[in-house]
């Protein structure tokens, strides 16, 4: 039987499937199949941490580090290690939660189309003459003329940081070595056959996004998710600049905080592909204009204050040991344009990754996060009129009683069928809180069953709907169901937050429409991205009006777009080169100066009236 | 009468003439002839050290500030502050040497010729109109459209550093600002009307010279020398390569030692000319390979053994910023080419400077230092060779008994005149010890007057030529008539040192003759350049054996044009063209690996035979 032949994985719970060559480690097909697999080792076989179940099928016997790591009741139980073992026939594998890298969540697969592969940073082979008493070249010009003669790349140069590298790994190598050139720039300088590797990084309010990406092949090899750690000093954009304002240190401490989770990041992400930061050759990091002024430390003051004025809105190549990332000594970071005060570079990458610039529909493009970008694509010029809204993090599960980030327990999606309600939470575990997408189903529901009408105010009369100092509060699951003990309730003031969110949204949407000429009719597709955005049940958000009622639309959810993007720029020179003519295209529109805007927002903090048959006015806990 | 009428002010020790107008300071005045009075306060009248006597004409009178500064004694005998006072009429002044800036010596005006000012780095005056919320573009944006516009520079753009220091300086300023551009990179903004100025740098083994230049009239503001503080590690070269390779932290502390020392020489001088470091927008460092990297903290290895081979020999730009040289925040380091392992970025500037790659006759280039690089100009490709002697410091006095540098009491011209010495001093100070044009002279002396034979011996008969344990002694200088209170003497191991020394360089340019097939008949012009180059009496360097016999040979003696030339590279871009251009077609030669070296040095090292007529074999001390 060859090595080669292809083998089906069906990988539990999450149920996906994906084809392997029976070669590959488990660890490196569940990786194909987009699950990474905790492994502080770097899969040598020695941590532990990537146990699976083999559930059917044959694998390979247990290795002496299996033996020594898992003990004899883990390996009866069919528990080994992904690095360690291979597939000798089809199987059906279970992934216990403790072995998922802690916080990943799976993202739905995005229906975004791939790209071709041709990176901003390319690896060369080179094979040098020594130096001696007749060709006493410096070792820089012996490369540069080398790449000159052998790739027809003239004019090669290198910073100082990378000039120091050269000399030794010449001379360490035997003068055969690989080269990795940014444009012209020789950004570092490795072993003969070394990759290239690149970083990509969508850098929210809220949540950071990471990737390491092969430059070669284009595929994401790890992906890590953390929480922004600037949100410990303020959770919105405006009060986090006043911050860095009102402070002395403010600035260098948020800027150092973000860079540090960013290492750490990136090392954890080295660390499980195996290889070594100094072949990260170059990054994207994309991010809301605050986001990106604190991390490059921009001055912030003008941004803060109308008319919010960025310090800096072109692309910019940063020196990646600026920022305090540990990479190749010579790579660069690019931050693609941001396009306003508020509409960042995040924005321009979600434009990219869903060609959006392309689009021949008339198109509405929303990227939800704690500030909601949104786009609408017309023919003519501008092509593209770009909008911020204030949405706030309620959808993040911020500033909501028992709201939470979606992850284990987070309640998703919330039915309220007749005289129960019906709730369902990630990873099937007893509910702990409330995410982003079950808030709006929740709300939503409760108000298809008129149990909050259309101001946002509880009907007092429901049952299981207690009063109290702080309003009136639905109690959805007892202590004795709850996964805390605690019982989770929804309160007043979290509808009104999620007022305040969707109203923004709303307003938003419908300000771009009328600016532009558009009728709600005339829209043919609406965008939903954000890693948020990919879980949300867009009927329920168009009944509990987060999107205007737009008859003719199809809408598709297209997850983290943002970081998509910033995975494209990396991957194709051909990608950047569109994100700075994107932004040299798209209109931004100030909706906030908008005669109407007032009058739109409070109008859209409004619930749509619901047809009185639907209404049951009452509803119980999760049986 | 009108101020701007012209008077000549005479300047008394040095006898310069300066013909400048009435309204001109006296500071002002004695800096256009070159000389630079101290003056820690920048002119301000309060530090009191720019201190000169009126000798001879009509001055304003005392300002208060100089009645608080100096008392009536000093009032009374002359003494006046050069910053606070300006002539009436026709003047006779004298600079005590208190006033000078320490540690300089007059340097003989240059013979070279001047060029026209073009700087590489610009200065632009922008008036922007102010943000408002329908003109939301960043400042970065409109301050490069604004140079798009109003000076047709498209595609302008800032590093982080500067991109930084634009919001506060746009407001600061209600929008007026004066932008400084280096190609098409913005590397300060400061008020409007700010002028641009620059650092050029001459790094050698033993000194370090530095300069300060106004960027739009090319002016030398100000000038510092220093001793290089590495000197303190090792002397020499290649001993100092060595202990960066044998010590861990070597590179490092010799780096940090340099630098520190130009930033030293840079706020001297930027304080002397009463301007801001910030304004100081671009630099250039000349100096031989090995100091360059030192400097740079490039590895040292492959340099330190045969095939001597630079890590780098491309005209660098550095950040100033990573060189810790505190300038304007964008401000660029431009280091010239190399040629070879020891042939450097100093020698490309005196080149330049010489117009030795223009000229049309053939021509001998040397430039006199620690390590002596020479050169060939002969029409044909390659049009310039070059080469390295390994000169040593002798003639900078170091490792000679009573040798010193050119300072205050050194010996700088010596005549033996029938049976006695006579001696010239700098500033006619007691004399303190021998400094190089004063060595030259001596051995020339000894040797014309049959007291050291044709191998360097001393005729042990000599009158005041004492032997000791260390060889034969003449004693110059009497303790009773020595500046320190000690005899000052010549020894054996002197001479032996200076052979060495005019040995090397002999030889170096007689195998550099060989190699390019000129008869020394042919050479019709001779350079010599080197801060002591210029002082050296070319007639005695000849006796002595110092040049070859080069019969139709003119000599000129240019100075220090490494430094001329690093100023040049700051004040023209064409000369920092031109400046790539030599390294490119400049042919090195290795003259260790030439067969018949050995012998060539060894023949070298001994004195050409002198007419017996003029042996007078004894001499006595100066009277």
């Amino acid at each position: 039987m060859s090595l080669s032949e292809m083998v089906q994985i069906q990988i539990q719970p999450v149920g996906k499937r994906v084809a392997v060559t029976k070669d590959m480690r488990l660890i490196e097909a569940a990786r194909a199949a987009g699950i990474d697999l905790a492994s502080a080792c770097g899969g040598e076989g020695s941590c532990g941490q990537c146990q699976i179940v083999i559930l059917q099928g044959e694998v390979t016997p247990p290795t002496p580090d299996e033996e020594f790591v898992l003990d004899n009741l883990e390996r009866a139980g069919g528990l080994r290690l992904a690095c360690s073992t291979k597939a000798l026939s089809d199987l059906t594998i279970q992934i216990p939660r403790s072995s998922l890298i802690t916080g990943q969540r799976l993202q739905i697969e995005s229906n975004l189309r791939e790209i071709s592969v041709y990176p901003f940073a390319h690896a060369y082979q080179l094979e040098l003459q020594p130096a001696n008493l007749s060709d006493v070249r410096s070792n820089l010009t012996r490369i540069t003329d080398a790449l000159c003669q052998n790739y027809d790349l003239c004019d090669a140069f290198a910073s100082l940081e990378v000039i120091r590298t050269l000399s030794p790994i010449l001379r360490q190598n035997e003068w055969r070595i690989s080269l990795f050139v940014r444009q012209h720039e020789i950004v570092e300088a490795g072993p003969d056959g070394s990759r290239p590797f690149g970083f990509a990084v969508d850098l929210g309010t809220t949540k950071i996004a990471t990737y390491l990406l092969d430059l070669e092949s284009g595929k994401v090899l790890s992906s890590k998710g953390a929480t922004n750690p600037q949100i410990g000093y303020s959770e919105d954009v405006i009060s986090r600049l006043n911050h860095v304002h009102r402070t002395q240190e403010g600035g260098r401490v948020l800027a150092e905080k973000v860079r540090q989770t960013l290492n750490e990041l990136l090392g954890e992400m080295v660390n499980a592909a195996g290889i070594s930061r100094v072949q990260v050759v170059d990054a994207c990091i994309v991010g809301n204009t605050a986001m990106i002024h604190l991390l490059l430390r921009l001055p912030i003051r003008q941004l803060a204050t109308a008319p919010y004025v960025a310090a800096a809105s072109a692309g910019l190549d940063v020196r990646a040991s600026d920022l305090d990332l540990e990479m190749a000594p010579g790579a660069y970071v690019y931050i693609p344009p941001t396009i306003g005060g508020f509409v960042g570079a995040d924005h321009i990458a979600m434009v990219l990754a869903c060609d959006l610039d392309q689009s021949d529909k008339i198109t509405l493009g929303v990227d939800m996060g704690t500030n909601t970008e949104i786009s609408i694509r017309k023919s003519g010029l501008p092509f593209l009129t770009a909008a911020s809204c204030a949405s706030g993090p309620a959808f993040e599960g911020a500033h909501i009683s028992d709201g939470m980030r979606a992850a284990s327990g987070a309640i998703e999606k919330v039915r309220i069928n007749g005289d129960h309600i019906e709730l369902i939470t990630i990873d099937d575990e007893p509910p702990v809180g409330l995410c982003g997408s079950g808030i709006i189903d929740l709300i939503a529901e409760l108000h298809n069953s008129g149990l909050i009408n259309d101001r946002g105010r509880f009907h007092h009369q429901g049952q299981n709907v207690r009063t109290n100092s702080k309003g009136a509060e639905p109690s959805l699951v007892s202590p004795e169901k709850s996964g805390t003990g605690r019982e989770i309730i929804i309160t007043q003031e979290d509808v009104n937050e999620i007022q305040l969110a969707k109203g923004a949204i709303h307003a938003g949407l419908c300000i771009l429409m009328e600016l532009t000429g558009t009728a709600p009719e005339e829209v043919e597709e609406v965008i939903i991205a954000g890693a948020f955005g990919s879980f949300l049940n867009v009927k329920n958000a168009v009944v509990m009006g987060l999107f205007p009622e737009l008859p003719n639309a199809h809408y598709r959810q297209v997850g983290n777009a943002a970081a998509i993007g910033a995975q494209w720029i990396l991957k194709s020179s051909a990608a950047r080169q569109r994100a700075e003519q994107i932004a040299k295209h798209i209109h931004y529109s100030e909706l906030t100066t908008y005669p109407k805007f007032s009058r739109q927002f409070a109008l859209a903090m409004l619930f749509p009236p619901v047809p009185p048959s639907q209404i049951t006015n009452h509803f119980t806990q999760e049986k």
